[in-house]
């Protein structure tokens, strides 16, 4: 097995930098949140970054962008590597900017060590990875495994502009059937990326090999009470909502800590009216849980079910739950896997096998082939934040591990 | 002791359903609310009506309307009578409107029964009884009782309008001066309400002697924990402001219900960000808590703050709690209640004595004298919606109590 040469973090740091600097300023943070003009702007100096190591580049029409070093071995199968470049707003400078700039440093790195690879290798920045206003996520994965569809663009945001629209706005004219990659050009997918989460660093390992995405399973709770006056109503005459939904909150608090492997969390908790002398008629709770084990769901499911007919039931009143589809978790492959092991440890390095909490273009790239992910810590598991940071050493060992591993698929191939 | 005669139900409705008619369309139920042009409108509407009874009638600067019958002993000290006509965005037709169209029909009742009262009897419909959207209330009687002062007139709403320009706007020209009454000028106030909880229906008793008016204290608590992934930190790892919040709300559920006589309310809970895929990092609480026990705030505030301490400590976040001015509970005029409860009893009826949860102008009222009030049953207990209701003839028992009591407190005076 060909030895890859380490990274030259200098250079690595000079494109993390260089899409630091292209961000939202009226926004707190790194904030380069898709659809936006400054995204639009960062993904064509992907594409130049592309260009200046040579890679054959093509934007498509979504905004994916694709730099291919060709192969010698003119193989159908092309090995693919990225992440994205989009952040939340408020969001730091490494989520997915970290997989981006280490793959193009995996191309100078090859390119350096005297390595020609047998397969094409693809650098990708996925368009759009983050949650978008629409409530929708990694359209650019999306839209290659042909899962993004003509509903989708027809989605509206809160002010009736569709999704289709928005884009065309942003400069993108998404073709979903060109778009669409054939089910057998990718070898394997490999994704370096930040993990977001405390563990890592709590354990003190440089690298992880990731087992599984998450699965995400989200849902709206209504509780129906009374509108009473709040000052008349004695406490056992009341149909008080709001007591009830944050006795649900509570509740997803409590199932998640429960569980072996699972999160939990409430986005809001809205009462209608919003008033101290009235008595909440009516609370609206949207909350998730995760978890890499697709069984637990249905037990949550339960348990929630449960919790919410208890809360609303001993305040005389009625809950709803409505829960939106779901995603399943995503198994890494496993032979994949394995040759990130290989390579991780062909280095000399140890790593943690752990799993996914947050959603990653992998999702949908398994739908077109083999998926591995490499994570590196995260200083204090913070992330989606201002204060989100890896140092550029421990990237630096990320990237190693994208780069020996792009080489050793390339000549093992999976077995 | 001189019998009033029985009230003209029809003629008493005739007002109330004139009232009814006067409201703001576009709103549920029926709204006429404080500075809006449908209850300036009604409160001429109201001083026509006075006139059309032969009252004295003035409309002092900040709206209130008053009527006075005069006496033949031209005394120092009036008998005052009245209550509001203003309404909850999408109250109800009863809500201080009966304590109005009812001092109407005492006056005819009175002369009706061939009575000539030895004092002055000033009926009033106080401007703005409601709590109004610079979160002020009885505008109308703390005028009167000099406790409306020009820092509350240039309080601003969320658009940065002040009090006093949107008073002036809806015609009134707040003299603080002028509006204000004497220290020496009431006999006693009167006022006839409905209960707006459901303890009169529940006991089938037709009438409410009222022992005090609650006290009530708001406070704010803020939460502060950390803003992280909701897919990757761990459970163990959080400092969900968002849970500490819910916690406290069912505090707030638990003290008052623990409490003899007491309720407590949480009006809004708002998370900071909204959004599943984010642990909440700020969280905002409003809630209230009344009782009739000017002792027993002490300890609900020491309870609230120990839950509060309890519920962000375990999660390892901060919440600090800040309480608004509060309002004392306010007593009726012991005497006065005596000469309530001596007519009802001369009439017939039974009654409750029990104390309110709403605020009444009563509050305002015992700084320039004796106050006494008189409930009727409210249907279910509803108020502050569109159900609220009291059947006719259940309010013109009030309406005898509340006359009777007049031509008892004009004879006897107080003693």
């Amino acid at each position: 097995m060909k030895d890859v040469q380490f990274p030259t973090i200098d250079r690595l740091m000079l494109d993390l930098n260089g899409l630091a600097d292209l961000v939202d300023s009226s926004r707190p943070g790194w904030s380069r949140v898709a659809m936006t003009e400054v995204d639009t702007q960062s993904r064509y100096w992907v594409a130049d970054r592309m260009r200046a190591e040579g890679l054959e580049v093509r934007v498509d029409g979504i905004g994916n962008v694709i730099g291919t070093l060709r192969g010698r071995g003119n193989r159908r199968k092309a090995i693919v590597v990225g992440s994205h470049t989009d952040t939340v707003d408020g969001g730091g400078r490494y989520d997915g900017i970290v997989g981006v700039v280490g793959a193009l440093e995996v191309v100078r790195m090859i390119r350096e060590s005297g390595i020609v690879l047998e397969h094409d290798l693809r650098i990708v920045d996925f368009y759009n990875e983050e949650v978008n206003r629409f409530e929708l996520s990694c359209l650019g994965s999306r839209a290659m495994a042909g899962t993004l569809t003509a509903e989708h663009l027809s989605t509206t945001d809160d002010a009736g502009i569709t999704l289709g629209d928005t884009l065309a706005k942003a400069g993108w004219n998404p073709q979903l059937d060109a778009t669409r990659w054939a089910d057998d050009e990718v070898l394997g997918f490999l994704e370096l990326h930040i993990e977001q989460g405390p563990i890592l660093e709590r354990q003190g390992l440089p690298l992880g090999v990731v087992t599984s995405i998450c699965g995400i399973s989200r849902f709206r709770a209504v509780f129906s009470g009374r509108r009473d006056h709040a000052g008349t109503t004695p406490m056992t005459s009341r149909a008080d909502a709001g007591c009830a939904a944050a006795g649900v909150v509570l509740a997803v608090e409590e199932i998640a800590s429960t569980a072996a492997q699972a999160v939990g969390t409430v986005g809001s908790v809205t009462f209608t009216p919003e008033a101290t002398s009235v008595v909440t008629e009516s609370a609206l709770l949207t909350a998730e849980f995760r978890s890499p084990d697709e069984q637990w769901f249905t037990l949550a499911r339960e348990q929630l079910a449960e919790a919410a007919a208890r809360e609303s039931g001993k305040r005389n009143l009625t809950a709803s739950v409505e829960w939106s589809p779901w995603e399943r978790p995503t198994a890494m492959d496993p032979r994949l896997s394995g040759v990130i092991a290989g390579s991780i440890g062909q280095l000399g390095h140890p790593a943690a096998q752990l799993y996914s909490g947050a959603g990653h273009d992998g999702v949908q790239m398994a739908k077109l082939g083999p998926v591995g992910m490499i994570f590196i810590p995260s200083m204090g598991g913070r992330s989606h934040c201002p204060e989100e940071f890896t140092d550029a050493a421990q990237i630096a060992v990320g990237v190693h591990a994208l780069a020996q591993s792009v080489v050793n698929l390339d000549q093992e191939g999976l077995s």
